[in-house]
């Protein structure tokens, strides 16, 4: 069996097989393995949901492949609500001709990151359908929110400073190289930003919003809560970490940085009083060496300034941005 | 703007747009309008969690869609667990191309169907992918679980009723007649099982088992629950329920409506005490009015009858039978 068939989709023995082979011996804990129709866990007075689904080309690229970003993708999206993530579904919709190889790789990744996140992989489905070897998997994700917690774009306030978690555009940068067969050193940053989160709220930094960086980038990120908020958020060009070959790379084909994607950054809104004991605890955790203040939130004196997002740029000049407009590059998580 | 296009899936303004206009109308609800990273909602001691994905074709059918089928099949995943299904999120993967008529109207059956079932949408997620005008749906859902309530393939006990909710294959064949553009009256039973679930729990009916009949068909759900639970499954043929018109369209096509797949029909193992009243409680139920005893759960008495399944046919004679084999109808559910 080197290649998927339909039949790996009949829901007979074939997909059993494929089932057994390789999802529950990656993903293998007591839950999963009962192979109910759907899983039964242990639940909590809150729980945060989210879903998300994979469609990144190439499967493979410099840094990860599909199936960690899977993983990222919906742990980060519960970590941005202030949730221990706990519990992953993954729905894997594979074309005909998938290879057998690629797929275990793809799936070995996927259990190697759950691992790192804490979470566990406790229910899964498996189609098949025509095409030439590609592969969509949509992870859900379920997480814990403590009492108390209450972290959403509606909270940033006055003064607050605004963070990011690292550099900007690595991931976005990775894929276009690989898609361009450019070669470089640039590699995708996609990775779970637990560690980050969790110092944050067990230090008792006062976190008033938290968003991952991704599709859209940080303009549409930061747009989406200054829109939230219906405050005035202005940010520093010249603090933006990015790093030197992705900026080269973004120069010569003429891409902005702000509007790039990432899968293991995120943005964060602290109370000013905070922000320097913030930005201490990012940068010592995992994925978060290159972190930086970039900027603050303040009042919309004017009624045009409600919900905007200004860059000031490194020669002085002030640029409103919007979020992402068009295509951007399709296809990257 | 009539069809998705490659910007749909930016996660800019294209892709809020079209959250805003089609999926954020159709699935409105406090939860979900907070257009966070994930959802925050209400938790419990223990909660069901499990995910489907959707790749029919044709994407809408006699009887129903993949709309209305992505909540039916998450939420009889959750049911058949005894889970009170309450929350869902949906993750569109659409090819370029796709009419956007045809999408608001997937959605508002999806969101109809939600609302027959009970359960919210509270996350979602779009790709835009090449491809000519289909799309994948995924659903994950999180349901409650009353302490006491354990139902699992292992549960069976040796003299056990099997029961099923009413006539076999009718999705299968309706699909089947659509793609070979054969017209007849037959229809698709998606649907969700919420009223007869919640009746058997609530009359306290000793329920060991259920599984919904999909992919694979009755025989091999109900051998995977012979395999789970060690016991012999015996079902007689005269006892199944199939619809006129579906018998007749498999007899053309030389197919056995054992294998062949359902979306609104579950197989119910019960306490031989209970099976009459349990019976009654699915008949009177929606969609359930064509349910019947079909078999009994026995002693392995020899060790090759352990996870045994067998057929008494209207002759008189006996048949092993096994999980679907090879690949059945691909692109069903």
């Amino acid at each position: 069996m080197d290649r998927i068939m339909m039949e790996h989709g009949s829901g007979g023995r074939a997909t059993s097989e494929l089932i057994g082979e390789i999802f529950a011996w990656e993903f293998s804990n007591e839950i999963l393995n009962a192979m109910e129709d759907c899983a039964v866990v242990l639940g909590n007075k809150k729980i945060a949901v989210t879903t998300d689904s994979f469609v990144v080309e190439p499967l493979e690229f410099p840094g990860g492949d599909i199936g960690r970003l899977s993983i990222c993708g919906t742990v980060n999206d519960l970590l941005m609500r202030g949730a221990a993530p706990k519990y992953i579904t993954c729905g894997f919709i594979l074309q005909e001709g998938t290879e057998i190889a690629l797929l275990k790789r793809i799936v070995h990744s996927m259990a190697n990151t759950a691992r790192e996140a804490g979470v566990s992989v406790v229910a899964g489905d498996t189609k098949v359908v025509e095409g030439s070897g590609g592969m969509f998997i949509n992870t859900a994700g379920v997480g814990f929110v403590d009492d108390g917690v209450d972290i959403s774009a509606a909270s940033s306030r006055a003064g607050d400073a605004v963070l990011v978690s690292g550099s900007l555009g690595d991931h976005h940068a990775a894929i276009l190289s690989s898609r361009m067969e450019i070669s470089n050193s640039i590699i995708s940053d996609n990775a779970p930003l637990c560690e980050m989160t969790e110092r944050l709220l067990k230090e008792n930094i006062a976190v008033h919003a938290m968003r991952d960086v991704t599709r859209g980038g940080l303009a549409t990120v930061l747009k989406e809560l200054a829109a939230g908020s219906g405050l005035l958020f202005e940010i520093e060009e010249e603090h933006l970490p990015i790093h030197p070959q992705v900026r080269d790379f973004c120069g010569l084909l003429g891409l902005d940085p702000l509007y790039m994607g990432n899968e293991g950054k995120m943005a964060v809104i602290v109370d000013e009083k905070d922000a320097g004991r913030a930005l201490e605890l990012i940068r010592s955790s995992k994925y978060g060496e290159d972190a930086a203040i970039i900027g603050r939130v303040k009042c919309a004196e004017e009624q045009k300034d409600s919900g905007r997002l200004v860059l000031k740029t490194a020669l002085g000049g002030r640029r409103v941005l919007d979020v992402l407009e068009g295509e951007g590059l399709p296809r990257i998580c």
